[in-house]
């Protein structure tokens, strides 16, 4: 039977607009449970994980209490410390503050005397909250029942992302509480800016320290939580690139009148409106398949044999009727086939329309010429196009169509990023899930961007795989919330995923790279 | 020297977006003023004028104090009562409050045992207002004194339509107390729904009393006040037609998701963004000076020669740099020569966007594919289109170029109108403006749109002339205002528009049908 969509986990500052899709919905087929028992492969780690359950839940409540708030300007600094102490207590001997020109990253490095290094992305910061809407109040994280699942945590950063994160901090805990050191170093560098753009990672990623560990790591997780019911996960291979732009077509700059007019005068003056909606219009084709903004395509590679391969998997894997119930959509985009729709989300660039806005928006009609229109765009990018490729052409179109005049603002650009399915980190995961029942897919990329590309390809070579095990979900909004104590079979709690990332991280030392 | 682009004084219900030319503010060369002792031919009734002129600034005062606005369902019963009897102060021996299924109209007849009837109309209603906004209380009609023009009241309704209106009521005062019957008989019709789109003023016009009364009438005027500054008025022998329509892309409708869903979905789900940015797009060519909608020309007649030689007239009158000024607009639409813009706002039909909205319109981006979109428009219209096949038109283009499930809702719809230049009340009209060197210039379709076409066209074939002598402006907006006594020679006060209007009737009596 095939499966529910996964959520896309990475970038979730990216998915104010997630569907019902990330609860999941389909029962699957019956595959082998993860018992209590087989918390890990290892019973003594299984133990102290169950031995320590209620001390890391009240180490993420501690966590939780304290919201860094980007947006905000709220607990900054006081957040950074915080995401030090975290670490330390977790075993990372040396932790570092690196401060950048927006809010400082957390470097960590935990020294197994190991071997290998793997490194790890975290994020400290959350997003925004409105407590007045909330069922429970948002800093407390309590946990409550849910029918077919068990005790979720109901808190702002449950999900998104401290409590995926404390999962993986409590199996290193587990380590040490056993008088062990895990089987692998890990530089670990944690920013506070994810939920609005991680503008300054890079900076941070520049430090000379942590540019030294992270070059020395094989690869890197990404705790996120994005089981469906069903406790299928996706794990992703990549990600688009993205540029995001806001477009006005303003008559003060020469098309148009300077001020609203009656809209008589239309047969004499140009419309801003009308010039904004006729550059738009030379950015697609027809159906919106395609976009035709001049060389788009000039480095878009095709995709390999095995993408194609992971395409025709994926058709049998995943629910068609279910994804398009989710989506609340009725066809496939100009009605091409499941397929091809699926080649479309990892394969396609788009151009997409945020928002549009210009002139008299009330009720009924104002027989006015507007002065100004806006539209604010995201463009998804796939290999080997970039952000600042994208940028480029998109202004150089304008240029050549005769839409100079119109502003274009760009607010955000993010490569693609590609990790090999034969990665070290990839086949350890997919290890576990095998080893588990866990059932999943491999999405050659999934449709959301992130800064994934600055670890992938712009200021590093690694291998970036995202951990999807547990369940969460109403990211960036009320009742957000993460599983705790599963009684569902099929999904993992918290102490499933710390088990989880022992085997894993036991798994990584050994495998061969 | 050229004169400053005139207001259309009709239907400025249409006109909320009025620009700063209502007031012009060219200064043309020396021309005869209007002296007090030449406010009508008849020194006898310029007298009586004078006299009379405390006591018509109360009348109006009354009138202003008791607002009907539709639009707030105000003082619709009292403001058609009041209508019929402030006529019946003028000598209205027939008034009617003539039901309808919004707004009743009034009619009146006055009987002056004439050979010859003229209709008027009128509008009883006025704007809302924001009484904190004003500098006077809107309801007072006080008069303030405004440099380089005179006493000017400030109140809703001044300058539309109640001022204007009283002006030409004045004139048959003045009759009355001159012991004289005015040289026609008068039928008038007094709609209280102009402000909200004339929608039932049909219903008024096919009461049989009304009708028969209407069509015995040689002509209709309207009472405006639209001099400039220098005292120039625009005689307009038409108006352009409109339809005004809302055109929503609903994903629930098939084409696009039922709700919002993450953007990066866009390759896989059709966007009604897109949908509507590409249904607009199909209806106008690339620099905006065609409707490309099928078969949208068909029934467009070309210019006469002599509406060509009235454009070659309007070329030399009016100012161009003035035009550009009042309308913020640094180039005629897609660089048009200034002859061919006059020829385009007389005889080009416009396809205009009012306003544009959909998904994410606050700060910044938000990675969203919106489940809708719409657009407001407006159509204007040139003989000899019609509201209705612009409507079935539009309709059916969108239909055949896969646009169909586009949600269409029409608000309005007004034909074009059309006057002869060689009616007898045009040429009264012209005749004494001519006579008080007052410079003026005949614009064979005026941009706008009005109720106008049901007089000359749909229900009865009536000359309508507009009278656009005096001055005021603020339509619509805080602190309206209409000049009552005039200290600038070039521009007609109160008693002047009164005396012209005596002269006017005079002349129409007599004039050669």
């Amino acid at each position: 039977m095939p499966h529910a969509f996964p959520a896309h986990h990475f970038s979730l500052r990216r998915f104010a607009g997630m569907t019902a899709v990330a609860m999941g919905c389909a029962l699957s087929a019956a595959i082998s449970p993860v018992s209590a028992a087989e918390i890990s492969h290892d019973p003594a780690m299984a133990k102290v994980i169950t031995a320590q359950h209620d001390e890391m839940i009240g180490r993420l409540r501690d966590w939780i209490a304290l919201p860094t708030i980007a947006a905000e300007g709220l607990n900054i600094q006081e957040g950074a410390q915080m995401m030090a102490s975290v670490l330390q207590d977790a075993g990372f001997q040396r932790t570092k503050i690196v401060p950048t020109s927006g809010s400082p990253s957390v470097f960590g490095y935990l020294d197994a005397g190991a071997a290998r290094t793997i490194s790890v992305y975290f994020m400290y910061d959350v997003k925004q909250y409105e407590a007045e809407k909330w069922t429970k109040p948002p800093l407390a994280g309590e946990l409550v029942s849910r029918d077919g699942l068990g005790d979720v945590m109901l808190a702002r950063g449950a999900i998104n992302t401290k409590g995926p994160q404390m999962a993986f901090l409590a199996a290193l805990h587990a380590y040490k509480k056993a008088n062990k050191l895990p089987p692998v170093n890990i530089a670990l560098i944690a920013e506070g800016e994810e939920e609005v753009g991680s503008a300054h990672l890079a900076e941070a990623l520049a430090d000379a320290e942590v540019k030294r560990y992270l070059e020395q790591s094989i690869g890197m997780f990404y705790c996120s939580a994005a089981q469906s019911l069903d406790g299928f996960v996706s794990v992703d291979l990549g990600s688009k690139g993205m540029i995001e732009v806001e477009l006005t077509a303003n008559g003060a700059n020469g098309i148009g009148p300077a001020h609203d007019i009656h809209s008589g005068y239309a047969a004499v003056a140009d419309s801003p409106v009308w010039h904004l909606v006729k550059a738009l219009s030379s950015m697609t084709n027809e159906d919106g398949t395609k976009v035709t903004i001049d060389g788009w395509y000039d480095n878009v590679r095709q995709p390999s044999a095995r993408e194609q391969q992971l395409i025709d998997l994926r058709t049998q894997e995943l629910d068609e009727q279910l994804m398009k119930q989710d989506f609340g959509i009725q066809r496939w985009i100009a009605g091409v086939d499941y397929r091809t729709a699926l080649d479309r989300m990892a394969n396609a660039p788009t151009a997409n329309i945020e928002g549009i806005f210009g002139g008299y928006t009330g009720e009924g009609g104002k027989t006015i010429l507007p002065s100004a229109a806006t539209a604010k765009m995201d463009f998804r990018l796939v290999p080997d196009q970039t952000a600042d490729e994208a940028k480029t052409k998109l202004k150089a179109h304008l240029k050549a169509h005769g839409f100079g005049d119109i502003e274009v603002k760009v607010s955000g650009g993010l490569d693609p990023s590609q990790t090999a399915e034969d990665a070290a980190l990839t086949q350890a995961l997919l290890a576990q899930l095998n080893a588990r029942g866990i059932p999943y897919s491999l999405d050659p990329r999934n449709p959301t961007s992130g800064p994934t590309y600055l670890f992938t390809d712009k200021l590093f070579s690694l291998p970036f795989v995202s951990v999807g095990l547990g369940l969460g979900g109403r990211y960036h909004v009320p009742d957000e919330f993460y599983l705790i104590n599963s009684t569902n079979p099929k999904v993992a709690g918290f102490d499933e995923v710390t088990g989880f990332y022992v085997d894993l991280l036991e798994d990584v030392a050994k495998r061969a790279l």
